[in-house]
């Protein structure tokens, strides 16, 4: 492990952090927010911070896969350590470990939130934590589709070969081109939801930050009472197309919009996603027929919207599902651990290795009927290598570990066990709100100091596909 | 799949079954409760049944593993079915369907009741009930150590090889004697503790139920406030300690028994099922000081009596763990998925499984630092063989979906979300008690019918390793 070659690619990171931490100025400018000063203060700290690690740590080795892991775990928490900065030194957020909370949730595209009134903030700063949801969100893309197959984590490799995009194969040349490409695809996608909701009288400023937080799936939205405030019908629709988009894998929207389209019917993931997505509406909206909401149309808006907005992990509410007959609940809980495709903004287990762990169960059944036959699990037309199953198993084994060590934690904090779990669910999965005292009509301020580190803690775990952080645990990970 | 042979080990089955049909009577007419002429009833029904299907059916075939899956599986539903009989016809249980859960859930010794009034019950048929357990016990160590790991079911096989017991390699010759030498272990436990329960001022007919239902790890009791009706601190520990040996790999008994004790700790999965149970009391006790209990002798033996109860799937209770701090409850919650060792009458995951799947994730995180190293899952000293590993993830696979869908349906019957998971987990790990509705101060009458079904599959599923139940699903299996 070369700490200095880390310190040096993790100083150049803030010194971007630096440079983006520039953009809200406008905005507070032309709002007369007052808080300007605060993010050229939090830009000069980390240009400063940045500068020194970059010039003062000099190293002429090669980047290998043990920085990769650093690199990626340390540029996360920097980022959320830094990006913090600004709601601290404006006052807005007077606790800095809440500050730390919310700009983690922002990055890791979570969502979950300790705002107790969203609409008093600044709105620069209201946009810079938009801002961190959609830097993150093109910091995942990057991460999931370029560098974590090259790391070998959790069985993603198998998904830089299934989908015929874009991908790497080697660090630095391709890794860039790739970036630019995808980051086009989601510049492209964030610009058209912008307009589509300008057209639905969403004012700009609003539009943005939800086209940021939508494509990013991370659920942070301007509204005390997040896209219920609006109440268009309209708007909810357009929300719900582009969480979906945003839930599905990148590269295959690099193909779509090069005239593609059967491509995504192609891709065996896909598929599985949408007839979750479908089947699940479809389901919520049967159990709460005859219920809360009067006509048909107004059953699928809101039952469609919670259902995307959870299975993609995004977290935006239009309605408070704890209210929801407890079948519809259910549904939710378990949307839960599904998330998007391999290769989106989502987060969670993600649909890939749900459809592979149901192929494989079914595989080793059929091998007990027919001990001699060879059958093999296949994604797509392709053989799924046996080291990709043996990652599967391992993330499943990790990401139990760390929800009821950390669930053990929460509850400690003298949480009641259901509000516990689902806080962690919440926040290992990215996905936001979650379940009891920290559900949708709730947020995270009354979480003790020790629940919020934990919390942020998972997010991170989550968002890295748990292997990435968990490495840097093994003393031998620090050996020279 | 060839049914007529299938039918005829069947019948056989039930001709044993009227056999021990007829054992209760002599209680039933010493305690003189009217309800021996019931069992004749039963007895002879099964008898019919099962004679007119082993005479019926003649095939010459030798049984294959087709067969095996079959009969395991009807085997269990049978006895249950047939069992239930003399509940029905002596008119203690009116509802046959209550009656065949309560016989599925001693057959496979889960412990799950739907009794309100247990100590109204005709003594004979409270004996029956625990020798439905005791049987059930019975099957089930032959069942794991013998019968699954020839039929390469979820890893078993690997515990036939890890235990140098007397274990069976072909199906006919051996299963007999490993079967009888067994069996002679778990009856001299029986006895051992049918004794020791004596001693502690319990009567005969309470300490042979008892000890039929500890050996099991069943946890039916003769008493409506199972074993806190005694409220003696000796039988406690006593029933403690037998609940703790009967969730270890009975092989490992038999090789205690002629004098190798130190094969309990040189074999790893005890090891780890030693500190599990330590650890667990230890912290269950931690977390419990200062409350319920006025000294830390009556804080230990409540908080073991509780934790060895839950993790070795037992059952019996001294406390109602509701009324407990959370984080005793969550510690419980959590050993409801462990249940006890491979080999032993417990049921939930198994120990060894859990220790497989730490040992794989450690590897995974191993492997990402050094790629090019080789390091091979262990078990003691012998290295686990990956289709072992694939079939641990199979296990999991269908353990989630399975709880999934039953929780689904359990919530469907209007059952509250941690209720139905509780009920399910209950079941599925053949613990008997639940959490919420089924907690341990409630039973399972005010469950709807269709909720009785489901959970009563539950139990066969869980108890027979859930593959061996799931194989029939498959067309295939029914082709000649």
């Amino acid at each position: 492990m070369n700490i200095t070659l880390t310190l040096r690619i993790l100083g150049a990171l803030l010194i971007f952090l630096a440079g983006a931490l520039l953009l809200p100025i406008p905005f507070s400018l032309f709002y007369g927010d007052g808080a300007a000063m605060a993010f050229i203060f939090s830009a000069l700290i980390s240009l400063v911070v940045g500068g020194g690690l970059f010039t003062g740590c000099i190293s002429s080795k090669e980047m290998s896969v043990r920085e990769g892991f650093a690199v990626v775990t340390f540029g996360w928490t920097f980022f959320a350590l830094f990006g913090a900065l600004p709601f601290v030194i404006s006052g807005a957020i007077p606790s800095y470990l809440d500050a730390f909370f919310e700009t983690m949730s922002g990055f890791t595209t979570t969502g979950s939130t300790i705002l107790t009134n969203i609409e008093a903030m600044p709105a620069s700063l209201l946009l810079w934590r938009s801002m961190t949801q959609w830097f993150g969100g093109m910091g995942i893309i990057v991460l999931s589709l370029a560098i974590l197959p090259m790391l070998g984590v959790g069985g993603m490799q198998l998904f830089k070969a299934e989908v015929p995009g874009p991908t790497a194969d080697r660090l630095k040349p391709r890794i860039q081109d790739t970036a630019k490409l995808l980051w086009g695809v989601y510049a492209l996608l964030t610009i058209a939801e912008i307009i589509l909701l300008m057209a639905g009288n969403m004012g700009f400023f609003d539009a943005l930050n939800h086209a940021f937080t939508t494509m990013a799936t991370g659920g942070f939205s301007t509204r005390n009472a997040s896209i219920a405030a609006y109440n268009s019908a309209y708007i909810d629709w357009v929300i719900t197309l582009f969480m979906f988009l945003a839930g599905v894998n990148f590269s295959l929207h690099y193909l779509g919009l090069r005239g593609r389209f059967m491509d995504y019917l192609r891709n065996e993931e896909f598929r599985f996603y949408l007839v979750l997505v479908v089947a699940g509406i479809a389901l919520i909206a049967i159990f709460n027929a005859g219920g809360s909401y009067p006509t048909f149309w107004e059953n699928l808006r809101y039952s469609a919207f919670q259902m995307v907005s959870i299975i993609t992990t995004t977290g935006f509410g239009t309605a408070d599902y704890e209210l929801w007959p407890v079948l519809c609940q259910y549904l939710l809980v378990i949307a839960m651990f599904v998330g998007g495709c391999a290769g989106s903004t989502g987060g969670g287990i993600k649909v890939a290795r749900l459809l592979l762990l149901a192929k494989h169960a079914q595989t080793q059944l059929f091998r007990l009927i027919h001990p001699r036959a060879v059958r093999l699990v296949k994604l797509g037309d392709r053989p799924v290598d046996k080291e990709v199953m043996q990652s599967i198993l391992g993330f499943f084994a990790l990401y139990m570990a760390v929800f009821v060590i950390a669930s053990f934690i929460m509850a400690g904090t003298g949480m009641d066990l259901v509000s516990a779990g689902g806080a962690v669910v919440a926040t290992l999965s990215n996905i936001g709100p979650g379940v009891g005292s920290v559900g949708p009509a709730d947020n995270f301020a009354h979480v003790p100091a020790l629940g919020k580190v934990t919390l942020s803690l998972c997010m991170l775990l989550g968002r890295l596909e748990l292997f990435t952080v968990l490495v840097l645990v093994f003393p031998t990970f620090w050996h020279k």
